[in-house]
């Protein structure tokens, strides 16, 4: 028989689909890339040109207006004033409020970032500030690792689910087992459950190189109930093994014993 | 054989792809799905609340502030007034403004709607008024017959392409012969070419009876120019159709007396 799909000939062995089958595959792959094809449109319509489009280069000032009635700046706790070389960061409160329910009720409320109109956010670079505005207004980020975290730590803080999904998926595509504990780590810190649930993973099926880590001995000393946690964990693991080997151990002996009487 | 995915049984002539591209088919199935949901939740990241989303009646006073700064009012220009029973509808310039480049224009100038903050819309009811704001805010509108009008009408003024594709889409999927001929006179004067394209096919189909319709007699009278526009691509699909025909038949005939002698 000769494949519809890659025009090879194959034997009965190597069957497939009946051909209706085939059909409405077809069909439905041409439906399902009708629909992104929609969606990516919606997607381009909703997002909103950001007011950091406009520059050219960070530090050049806004060429045309662009509805902006905030400031965002990065600001450092220690010292009580904005992070060296930043700028503040325009936005729009009605964009703010929108993506981020803690921005929302910050602007919503006579507080003192609506009054004022700025809003310190702190431990955060400016290149963070920069991105994180970015996102809120257009769902898209350049990520490398270092940037990965800093958004996902401002996206537990005002409570944007869906940049933390964003950073945590690139996270867990860059994960690797001696990575792991600082990551398990990090996700329990900042509340990002997909992260925690990737990283304990690694760990449970690399325990004995994970104990032997440098950053495993720095976890005794600082967070030491993070690690009973993970033993925890481990032994439940090795108790479900356990009895869902036993059976089949029980099977395969009987099924021998038979065979040898 | 058995069929892997209805698990029907069929013979060799009914059979469809080797098990290979079965498998290829469907992880790409499955990689689709995964980019439809991963899309779906970018729009609804991005989709707006909107300023109506907080009135439960249209006549009620918005409950919570929603950081709008711009009204918009459907306007009555022969009263020279506000159309009856209609009331200013809130909005947001940098949403308004990030939609429609009409808007955009308005906005970012010292024109009389920037600085009065009122953006006065003639020729509209005030449902579609609100209707048109919800989908600048969202990118989703309940349609009828009467909305897709003019919810298109507004899309042609304001310059928002994606309502406007949405309108047609809606619009194209109602149509027939006997609505064929005022669509695309509508569709002529908005500037909707793909629902002037689709009329068009559907009036070239039905010529005959369209030629009889009171609209036909009507546009004779107000439009002979959109007449003559159809009269036109009526006489080249006639001469296309009788070029396409003319091998065919030839190749017909060598054929039939190939087989005579």
């Amino acid at each position: 028989m000769k494949c519809v799909s890659c025009k090879d000939e194959y034997g009965t062995a190597d069957a497939g689909t009946c051909r209706e089958c085939y059909e409405e595959a077809s069909e439905t792959e041409e439906e399902l890339k009708r629909e992104i094809e929609e969606l990516k449109s919606k997607v381009n319509f909703l997002r909103f040109w950001t007011p950091l489009d406009s520059r050219p280069h960070h530090y050049h000032r806004s060429i045309t207006p662009c509805f902006t009635d905030v400031l965002l700046v990065a600001f450092d706790e220690d010292s009580g004033k904005p992070v060296t070389d930043s700028v503040p960061v325009a936005a729009n409160k009605a964009v703010l409020a929108s993506r981020s329910p803690v921005f929302r009720a910050m602007l919503e409320t006579e507080m003192e970032e609506s009054l004022s109109g700025t809003i310190k956010l702190s431990d955060v670079s400016y290149d963070a500030l920069r991105a994180f505005v970015h996102y809120l207004y257009t769902a898209e980020a350049c990520l490398d690792d270092e940037m990965a975290c800093d958004l996902l730590v401002l996206a537990d803080k005002y409570e944007v689910k869906h940049l933390k999904t964003y950073c945590e998926k690139y996270m867990i595509s860059k994960l690797n087992w001696e990575s792991s504990l600082i990551s398990y780590s990090f996700a329990h810190q900042h509340n990002a459950n997909n992260l925690l649930d990737a990283s304990l993973s690694l760990i449970l099926d690399n325990m004995e190189k994970v104990s032997k880590l440098g950053e495993y001995q720095e976890l005794v000393e600082k967070d030491p109930r993070l690690l009973v946690e993970i033993y925890e964990a481990y032994l439940s693991k090795q108790v479900n093994t356990a009895a869902v080997a036993t059976p089949a151990a029980v099977v395969h002996e009987s099924k021998v014993t038979r065979r040898i009487f």
